[in-house]
Formats: C-alpha cells, structure tokens, sequence
C-alpha cells in the first residue's frame, strides 16, 4: 500500500474525556450537499482513501440518520487497513454509532446487514418505538433521555471503551458537536467545485453563530491534484 | 514594502472579453457573513493587506448593493500600491463599480463622498430613479435594461476600457457571474473560524446548483499564521 500523509496520524488525547474529531469534504463555496443529496461523488476517489485512512485511528465513527439514510454503509475501513489498526491496539473495524432521533432507519440496508459488528444506534425512546425489530436484534440499541454530544460520548466511552470518535456528519451532527465545544479536531477536504444553490447544506448548520473557539490552529496541508486536505486542531 | 505572494500575479486574459476573478474570504464552513452582516473582520489584517494587492490587478472591482451598504467604502488600493499599478500602465486606483438594482445607496457614504474616481452605478431605469440626486452628480449612471454578467462586461469594456474585473461579492453577485461561466480565477481565503448559523451566507448563493466548471485547478496555496490563501483558474 502506498503511504498517505494521515497514515501516522498522532493527536493529543484529552485527559478527561474521549478525543473527537470531525472530517468532511466540501466545495469551494462550503457545501456538503448538490441538490439537495450528499453524493458519494464529491470528492474524489483518493478523498474516499483518505476517508477510510482517517477512520483507521479512531475506536468509533459517528453519522446522523440523514447521513445513514443517503449513505447505508457500514462506516469501517477497506480490510488492507486492518492490520494497521491491530497494530496499534484497535479492534480490526471501528464502531458505527448512529444518531437518530426518530428511529428512521432502514433494517435492509447494508449498515446493518453486512456489518463486521452492531452498530450503536443512539436514540429517545420515542425513537427506540420506530426502529424495525430487525434493527434491535442486529444493533445495540441505546435509548438516551436527550441524546446530546456530551451524554454521547459519556455514554460511548464508559459503556463501549471509546477513546476516539470520528464524526461524519450530517451538518446537524457536526453542528450540536461545535456548539457543545466538544471537538479536538477538523480534517477538512476542498473538493475543486462550486454548488451555488442556497439551499444546499454547509459542514456546520444550526440556528445560531457558534461561540468562537480559542484557537483554531492549520496542522497540515496537503495537496493532491486540485483537491486539498487541511486538518486543524480546534480549543476551545 | 515587504514582498508579498500575490504582488507579480500574472494571468492569461481572455482574447474576446475582459479577464474576471473574484476575491472571496470564507470561515471553514464556508460563510461569509455571520450572524447576517459581513465583518471586515472575519479576514485577518494580512487578508486585508492581500485584498489590496490583489486590487493593484485590475481594472475594476466590481461589488454589489448590499455589500456597498456593509462597506462603504471606494474599492481601492493603499496608496503604497499606486507606483505599482502605474508601472503597469494601470490607473493609479482601479474603478469602483457598483451593481444596484434597488439604486438603494446612500449619497453620503465614503464611497462617493472619498472616491478618487467616481464610481460607476449599474442600475436598471427603476434603480435610477431612486439614486438620489447627489449620486447622479458624483458617479456615472449607467442605466441597463438588463444588468446580467455579460452585459456588464460588455459595458465596462467598450465604454471605460476595463480589461480586468474584479469581483468583491456579495454572493447573489458571484453567483451571477458563475452562472453566466463568466468567472476566470477565484482567490479564496480560508479564515479559521466557525460560523454555523444556517441563515449565513456562502460565497455563492443562488437558486439552482451551477453548472459544472470543466476544470478547477489549483494554481497555488500560501499559507500565513492559521490562514489560508487559495487561487484556482476556472474553465468552463
């Protein structure tokens, strides 16, 4: 395998709580989503490498339903990166933990039905009520009073031994992270296009201006033909 | 004066009409306004300092009505820039050029009051009449029946001889000029910061998804403290 630039990727841990990290591909006008859709498409196929090289660090990746519902993948790791993540004492697949509020899941589809291991479904009770049963007997379903960052990871960390969580989006997801303060750091792709339509989504989308964080700090740049993958570390 | 990146720019211009480009800063989710207004400082000092040298460029810097009405202020460079323009055969200052519908300005604005040129007005008959009359008396008035990209680049080259246009925004006006593939080079400033707020601006906003450019290369990435500075040639 040829080596990527994140394929050593070293962070600093938080003392006190899991480390989280958020990593998402947008055109050069911010947008996450054309038309309306998150296609698979906008970034390039060394972007989805990339993603599959960053997943290989962290214990858990985490989507929202949205992002589930338009992407029904496990979100793990080619198996070539397996033996890198054995090597550093990770389980050979990352945990996929899903977000859903309303239980709006599909049981047929391959997150849940071709998954290396359950996925974590964290959801209300009102949510738990509309998930299949096909969904309960093949995911760990974990009902939470308000299931916001801080109880996630809280929950994550003492009941599953997550470390490290990967967030995927949607740019609701990424939005509750930042606004809770609880992201360490931002792998951000610049896909070289323009969507222009504004109702087309950003990385970030909630109903107020984010609390600014202390620092927000440019730890690399890479470029690979005219798409650029910047990671920042984010205090808070 | 210190050397900066941007300061020997050279650009290949179109043979039939003038050269365009558009200077953009955005956050990382890719606003540039927060909480509704556009701050002079959501760029650093050196993003300001760059948006002078890349005027020292052009022709014209071209920006729309609500951006006028945010900054009012003539779209010029520092003084320090003006031997430099002078030396490429350039005006001391570039024209200013504002895009109205409305002809909702306001007289008393530096823009008019402080222009070292008179600025250029591009409004339809309707925005004309509202101008007041002190506007009419210190810029021109060019009234469009229809003030699209195209018509304006025609008009500012037949008529003042601009063979290179700057764009400033807002986003309706970038958007615009994407639409109509009338948009050579974009300069992007990637500022660390986070927005969120749903209600912020892109750099581009308009109703439909564009048109995909047939390239987007990167032509160059500088970085300064957390910021970066991206310029990319666009084909359409």
């Amino acid at each position: 395998m040829l080596h990527h630039f994140y394929q050593d990727l070293r962070y600093a841990k938080p003392v006190d709580r899991p480390f989280v990290a958020c990593n998402m591909v947008t055109s050069l006008d911010g947008k996450v989503t054309a038309d309306g859709t998150q296609p698979a498409s906008l970034g390039s196929p060394f972007d989805r490498r990339t993603m599959g090289v960053i997943r290989s660090h962290f214990d858990a990746v985490l989507a929202g339903g949205n992002t589930i519902r338009l992407h029904p993948y496990y979100l793990g790791v080619p198996s070539h990166l397996e033996p890198l993540r054995e090597n550093k004492g990770l389980a050979s697949q990352p945990l996929t933990v899903l977000l859903t509020r309303s239980g709006n899941l599909d049981a047929s589809s391959s997150v849940f039905t071709k998954a290396p291991r359950p996925p974590i479904i964290l959801t209300t009770a009102e949510g738990a009520k509309h998930l299949p049963l096909a969904i309960h007997e093949q995911a760990h379903v974990e009902i939470m009073g308000n299931p916001d960052p801080h109880s996630i990871v809280a929950l994550l960390s003492e009941k599953y031994g997550v470390q490290s969580l990967l967030l995927e989006g949607g740019p609701s997801v990424n939005y509750q992270f930042m606004e809770a303060m609880l992201l360490d750091e931002l792998f951000l792709t610049l896909h070289p296009s323009l969507i222009g339509k504004r109702t087309d989504l950003g990385l970030s989308v909630g109903d107020h201006v984010l609390t600014s964080p202390e620092t927000i700090q440019l730890l690399s740049v890479h470029q690979q033909d005219n798409e650029l993958f910047l990671r920042y570390l984010i205090t808070w």
